[in-house]
C-alpha cells in the first residue's frame, strides 16, 4: 500500500509563508486609511478613492520589479531595503505624470524564503509605504522551489494614482527656453546594477564590504541605499503652472529619459559641469572604465529627478524646493532641436 | 590600457526584449480602449474611468502569479496559454467581489527569453485581454541572467475594477437556504501544481507526452488548459438582488475557499454527489494517492466557480446561466453552521 500524498508532502511548506503574514498584518494595516473597505484576505482589494475636487479624474498606474539590485541584496544578505525600491521607483513614475498614488500591491516569490527572510523583504514595502501614507492594499506572495533556486527571488510592485486630467504633465507643455533643475539621488536607485556589478564585484574584484574612496558606508551598502521618492518635496508643485514637466532618471539615464518628455522641435542641454557627481559613479567610471556617454545613457549620474519649469519661475521654484530640503541644481535647458539631449561641459568626472 | 566597458557587455542584451516589445506592439494597442489615454511607452498609463451611472464607485484590485504551473509550460516548451492564466485569474478574483475589470499590467522576468519566448509569453496576455475586451494597458519586461537561472521565468499579473458600492458582493448577503451553483472549471487552473507534478511526473513517471484514460490530449496539454474567466457568463447577474456570492476556487479548494464568503454563523453543506469529477483529478486522486479530503482542499475538482444564490430564484438564474452557455450544477447549500464546509455523498471518485 503506498502512502497517499498531501500538498504539504510536494514541498509546498505555506506555514512559514502564513507566518510572516500573520506577522506583518498589523503593519499592513497601518498603511491604510479611510479609503481601504476591506481587510487582507479577500479575493480583492477594495479603495474607495476621494476624488474630491477633481473634474476630470484619471487612474495612472505603473508596474516595475527591482532588477539586479536585487543581487546585490542576495550577496550581502540585506533584505529590508529592496521592497523602498520598488515602491519609491513606482511612486516616482507616476508622480511624473503629474500624479499622486493611491494606493500599492506588491508581488513577493521565491526558491525558498527560510526564517525572517519574507518578513524582511515585506518591511521594506510596508516602510516605504508608511513614510508615504500609502494604503499597501494587496499583495501575493509565493514559495516556488523548482521554479526559482532556493536562494533565487524577485519582487514586483504595482501602484495607482490620479490626476486630474487638466494637470496631467503632457509633453507639450514644455517649451523653449525652460529650465532644467535636478534633485539629488541617493545613489543608483534601480538602474544599471548589472553593468554596476560586473564592474566591482568581477573586474575590480571587491566584494560588499570593500570601503571606496569617497564613501562613508561599505560598497554593499552604498549599491544598496534606497531609491529616493520625490513625492514629498514636489507634491506642492503638481498644481503649480510653471511645473512643465518631470523626468524620473530610470534605465537609459539622461540620454534616453529626458527626451520621453520633450515635444517636436525641442532639445535638452545638459551642462556637465552643473554639478558634482558622486563618488560612487566616479569610481564606476573609473574603474571600468566605463565613458562619460555610457554612464550618461545607464546611470542617474547623482541626479534621481529633474524639474522642468518656466524659466520666469525658476527661482521661485528653486526657492520653493529648497525650503522642501533639496539642493537643486541648475543643469540645463530646454532649446530648439530634435527631441535629443546634448551635453555641454567637461567629459571628465 | 584596459578596453572600456559598456552596459551590454554586462550581458544586458535589450535588443531582444525591445525587439519582441515592438512586434506586439499592434496587438496591445488592440486592447485599447477609449478609456485609455496614452500609447506604450510613457513612465505611467492613463485610463480615465467611466463610471457611468454609479454613485460610489470603488476600485477593486489584485496581484496573482501563475503558480508552479509555470514549472509544466517550461517541460512543455510552452509559453503561449500562461498569460492568459493570469489574466483570467486575476478577474475571476475581482468578479467575486461584484467588480468588472477596468485595465491589467503584466510583469515578465526571465533569465534568458530566447528568440520568440517572450512573443509567445505576451501574447498569452493579449488574446485573454483581447477576449474579454480588457485594457492591457502597460508592463515591466525583465531579462536578468544571473537572478534567474537561463531557463527560468516568472509572470505576475495587476488588476484594477470596479464596482458599485452597494453591489459589493460582501458575505453578508449569503443567507441560509441559499443554494450553490457550480460552474465548470476547464482543469486545475492555476492550483496545486506543486502536488500534481509530484503525482504525475515523479510518482507516477509520466511526462508531458503521455495519455491518460479519458483524456483527449496529452497530459501536458490537459494541466496546461488555460484558466476559465467567468467574467462573460456572469456579467448580467453582478447587479442581480438574487446573486448573493461567488466563490472563485483557487488555492485552498472548497474547503478554504468557500468560507471566505460565509458570514458567521453559516456552514457551507456541498453534495460531493452532484456532479462528476472530471477524469484528471480522479487519476491525480489515484495515482498519488491523495485522499478525497486532500484533494477538495486542494483542487478545484472541476468546478471553478461557485454562484450563490436565493433559493426561490436559483432555477431562473440556471436558466440563465444555462442561456449563458454554462451547465450549471447544484452542487449544495447554506445552512447553519460555523463558516466551514462539510461534505455529503462519497468519496470515492
Amino acid at each position: 500500500m503506498v502512502e497517499p500524498i498531501t500538498y504539504k508532502d510536494a514541498g509546498v511548506d505555506i506555514d512559514t509563508v502564513t507566518g510572516a503574514l500573520r506577522n506583518v498584518a498589523p503593519d499592513v494595516a497601518s498603511t491604510h486609511n479611510a479609503s481601504v473597505l476591506t481587510g487582507i484576505g479577500s479575493f480583492g482589494a477594495l479603495f474607495r478613492p476621494d476624488f474630491g475636487g477633481m473634474g476630470d479624474p484619471v487612474l495612472v498606474s505603473s508596474t516595475d520589479g527591482v532588477g539586479t539590485k536585487l543581487m546585490v541584496a542576495r550577496r550581502a544578505q540585506r533584505f529590508d531595503t529592496v521592497g523602498a525600491d520598488l515602491v519609491n521607483h513606482c511612486v516616482n513614475d507616476i508622480l511624473v505624470m503629474g500624479a499622486q498614488p493611491l494606493f500599492f500591491l506588491d508581488y513577493v516569490a521565491a526558491g525558498h524564503f527560510g526564517p525572517g527572510k519574507l518578513e524582511e523583504l515585506l518591511s521594506g514595502f510596508i516602510n516605504a509605504c508608511r513614510e508615504l501614507s500609502l494604503p499597501l492594499i494587496g499583495g501575493e506572495t509565493a514559495e516556488m522551489p523548482g521554479l526559482y533556486a532556493p536562494e533565487d527571488f524577485d519582487l514586483a510592485g504595482f501602484i495607482v494614482g490620479v490626476v486630474d486630467r487638466p494637470h496631467v504633465l503632457v509633453p507639450e507643455r514644455v517649451r523653449a527656453g525652460d529650465m532644467l533643475l535636478g534633485l539629488a539621488s541617493s545613489g543608483l536607485h534601480t538602474n544599471g546594477y548589472s553593468l554596476a556589478q560586473k564592474v566591482f564585484f568581477e573586474r575590480a574584484g571587491l566584494d560588499v564590504d570593500a570601503r571606496l574612496p569617497g564613501l562613508d558606508v561599505d560598497l554593499g551598502a552604498a549599491l544598496l541605499a534606497p531609491h529616493r521618492c520625490y513625492l514629498n518635496p514636489l507634491r506642492d508643485l503638481l498644481r503649480d503652472e510653471a511645473l512643465h514637466g518631470l523626468v524620473h532618471i530610470t534605465g537609459g539615464g539622461f540620454t534616453d529619459n529626458i527626451p520621453r518628455i520633450l515635444p517636436e522641435g525641442l532639445d535638452a542641454i545638459v551642462d556637465r559641469d552643473a554639478w558634482t557627481v558622486p563618488p560612487l559613479f566616479a569610481e564606476l567610471a573609473r574603474r571600468g572604465p566605463v565613458e562619460r556617454d555610457e554612464m550618461d545613457r545607464t546611470f542617474n549620474m547623482g541626479i534621481g529627478m529633474i524639474v522642468v519649469v518656466a524659466a520666469d519661475a525658476s527661482e521661485r521654484v528653486i526657492a520653493q524646493l529648497s525650503e522642501a530640503g533639496e539642493a537643486p541644481v541648475v543643469m540645463g535647458h530646454v532649446e530648439a532641436g530634435d527631441r535629443r539631449v546634448r551635453y555641454v561641459g567637461a567629459e571628465a568626472l
